[in-house]
């Protein structure tokens, strides 16, 4: 497995985008920056200790991570209406267990291709504009979450 | 939410790849073609029911299919050894819930981008063929998985 250690973890060192609830084992953010420009609807749980694999935590810790994701994509469903919700945990180049949870719209640069891909068009401004408009509402009903 | 309707899923009308086991509500699979041309130790987690989004289960089957996800990360771990697993359920495409878990190796052509992304380098044939003569013990150890 890929190891780093902590010391050199940027999530160790920092909450990796703009902190919207912290929790006892995870903290709950949304991504900004680039990786934000396109899809806005970007969160993140991060797990707070310091784990590389999913299968690194213990069953209780495995729900409980899930029902933060859940809980999270539940929130997205409802507050922007996405045409699907993409999870995933990957940290190939941060190996420090953390799942984004990204609203996807139809009408996003890359649909219907992973994020990760090449854009396929131009970015719909007014779409992505309007629909940061609605991120406050997402953050206030994500920061209400209880686990 | 994306909506297509059962009979034009591939999901629903196939097993999505080489069948591993068959389970009361989920089947595991291993991807083949050209997913899995530069990751061998690509499998797949498939819902049997057709449901779009991982919000849209029960906790209790949320738990059974994250299980599921887990175990066959642990196996991959074991047999496969790689820099790290990759998880994901996307279903832009397919939305028919399906995750994605994916032995990923530093010497692979994406890494340590997403599979998604450009390939950074020429495949690595002589480690993707030793890479192929393990998949058969993982495909056992992942038969033999009890849920």
């Amino acid at each position: 497995m890929a190891a780093i250690p902590e010391a050199a973890c940027p999530l160790c060192r920092e909450d990796g985008g703009q902190l919207i609830a912290r929790h006892d084992k995870f903290r709950l953010i949304r991504a900004t920056g680039s990786d934000a420009a396109d899809c806005p609807g970007f969160y993140r749980v991060v797990w707070n200790a310091h784990v590389a694999e999913f299968s690194d935590l213990a069953e209780a810790d495995q729900l409980l991570c899930l029902r933060a994701v859940s809980a999270v994509e539940r929130v997205l469903r409802d507050c922007l209406q996405p045409a699907k919700v993409n999870l995933a945990a990957l940290g190939n180049m941060v190996p420090h267990l953390h799942w984004h949870v990204i609203a996807r719209h139809d009408w996003d640069s890359r649909w219907p291709a992973p994020i990760w891909a090449a854009p396929q068009r131009a970015a719909a401004e007014a779409r992505l504009a309007a629909l940061r408009e609605r991120l406050p509402a997402c953050d206030a009903a994500i920061a209400a979450l209880v686990f």
